[in-house]
């Protein structure tokens, strides 16, 4: 299947994810009419092929990835989606058939999350690379941010962690630990790593009763590092605490442990809460059905954010998760 | 010279070009409170290695292109620059040095324009490219579309047309036509190519008295025949009438004029005038020294713009600039 040239692909595939202010795409650029008594919170995050994900991952999921890393982004400061734009270079791989399931992944993600297209440019490149940029709504001064943690909250994390680790384990490596894994928790957690889910719902929650909060995206222990390090403190986090995805506390992967809190791309919420706010912040939660777990606190004193387990300090090999062209090395 | 991690780079180069509301880039999100009586008008562009700019270009005109493209648009739709978003992709070939030039480009481009960044992303890749998000602000409901021109509307375009093309053919074809230039024009032309000029400076007059505009960046006929399209109608263009570039005009490039007006990068605007604000548009454009030319005029009818030469229509090979992969061909 050959691939359309540039003013096609957006007529066919583009045109119709076009939302208010964006004119059918038909302009130069997209109008946004403020709407009285919010801010607006923006975040742009970049996805490549062989770094982000890998270059036979179905383009419908792809799509999702690159709009949902965002997302998360905005859920994590208590924003509400209100539209993006889509640069998208393609490469030699990409036909019309690949962009027809790439714009039907954005189609579904625009209705599930309530946002539509502002615009964005297409271009062809030797690489397949997105980059999309999110604008979000809050009240007017209510933004939740990073570096605005105290000594003392609690220190909560969403859902659970590893899964998306894992997944790309299995993806990338046969002789991977992993493996050993029951059918149906392989397929689930392969399918978190292609495809985050962000937590839209916990906003009003986030919102109402976080100090600080963040994404978690680059590993669960650096990230409590960085919103330490924004905040001017330190905190503890006990790891017998810590949510791991189903199947993945089984004792079989003890020696994996320290990979899965360290890994990337679990798109859960870190978040520090005050103590006053703990239970309200879970019945909050609770309304919404997502899971929440406190993991341990922040304190004062100096980085790294200490883990411990059966009572003692884990000393970490790593902290975060570095991306890299590493899947070009694989079999 | 090595290139830093990701981290560093963000610390070292692009912290210092955060703005207000980007919280030096340490948090997930930028904030923006929507200033009282204005709306925003927001735009996008991505350009590529080999594709939009050559390898060795120098990397502060590379940088200077990512970002002026955008305002190019937002000019052309009467919007004044307010910040922008940066999302980079940095192939083998960068080091901290690259970035270095790049940032400082940003930088001096940032005072020049008024306009300030509010956050992005930096990712490893196989091939360099550059994302950019810009906001700007207009009056509310004053933005300028490409799609409201009308039959009778004079059509007009900014400074001149070619030199991009022109600079283009030397840097990649030592038999150029172009390459009997005078060497000051030749490196004018070159200069043009790697850094457009957007015509900030138009936008009070854009915004006055132009019913449509867009700006000129895949060739001028064939954005004319966009602008027609869009607004359900046709034009006529008179070749003679056309700014062409200093030198370019000579009669020794009589058989290059195809190229030079269909040719892309021009970052020009050309808009729709009515008759009875044609005075007011060239005194306004006249006050801030940035020329305009009267090209031709919008009719009722069918597509193609019709491009008059001698008093004949021309048969026009082309009529828009199509990007490719072409670089990597070259010697």
């Amino acid at each position: 299947m050959p691939r359309s040239d540039e003013l096609t692909l957006i007529e066919r595939f583009f045109r119709p994810l076009a939302g208010e202010g964006a004119f059918g795409l038909s302009d130069d650029a997209a109008r946004l009419v403020p709407k009285s008594g919010y801010d607006q919170v923006i975040t742009s995050d970049m996805i490549a092929s062989g770094v982000h994900f890998l270059p036979d991952d179905p383009p419908d999921s792809i799509a999702r990835k690159a709009l949902r890393v965002n997302l998360s982004d905005l859920a994590s400061k208590g924003a509400d989606p209100f539209g993006y734009s889509l640069n998208i270079a393609l490469g030699p791989e990409v036909n019309d058939g690949w962009i027809a399931s790439f714009a039907a992944g954005l189609s579904d993600d625009q209705n599930r999350y309530g946002i539509t297209m502002l615009g964005g440019d297409t271009i062809s490149a030797d690489t397949t690379l997105i980059s999309i940029t999110v604008i979000g709504l809050v009240p007017g001064g209510k933004m939740v941010h990073r570096f605005t943690a105290q000594p003392g909250d609690h220190l909560y994390v969403s859902g659970a962690i590893g899964a998306a680790t894992a997944g790309l384990n299995l993806l990338t490596d046969p002789q991977s630990v992993f493996q050993q894994l029951a059918s149906e928790t392989r397929d689930s957690c392969i399918s978190r790593y292609r495809v985050p889910v962000p937590r839209t719902e916990l906003v009003p929650a986030i919102r109402s009763f976080a100090r600080a909060a963040m994404d978690v995206s680059d590993g669960l222990i650096g990230d409590a590092d960085k919103m330490a390090a924004a905040s001017g403190c330190t905190g503890k986090i006990i790891f017998e605490d810590i949510p791991l995805a189903a199947g993945l506390d089984d004792r079989a992967f003890q020696s994996a442990a320290e990979s899965l809190i360290t890994g990337g791309d679990d798109y859960e919420i870190l978040a520090g809460i005050p103590p006053e706010n703990a239970i309200a912040f879970e019945r909050a939660a609770a309304d919404v059905k997502i899971p929440v777990c406190r993991i341990g606190w922040l304190a004062e004193g100096h980085l790294p954010v200490q883990v411990m387990r059966d009572g003692r300090e884990m000393v970490l090999g790593r902290r975060a998760y570095v991306h890299t062209n590493r899947m070009d090395r694989l079999p």
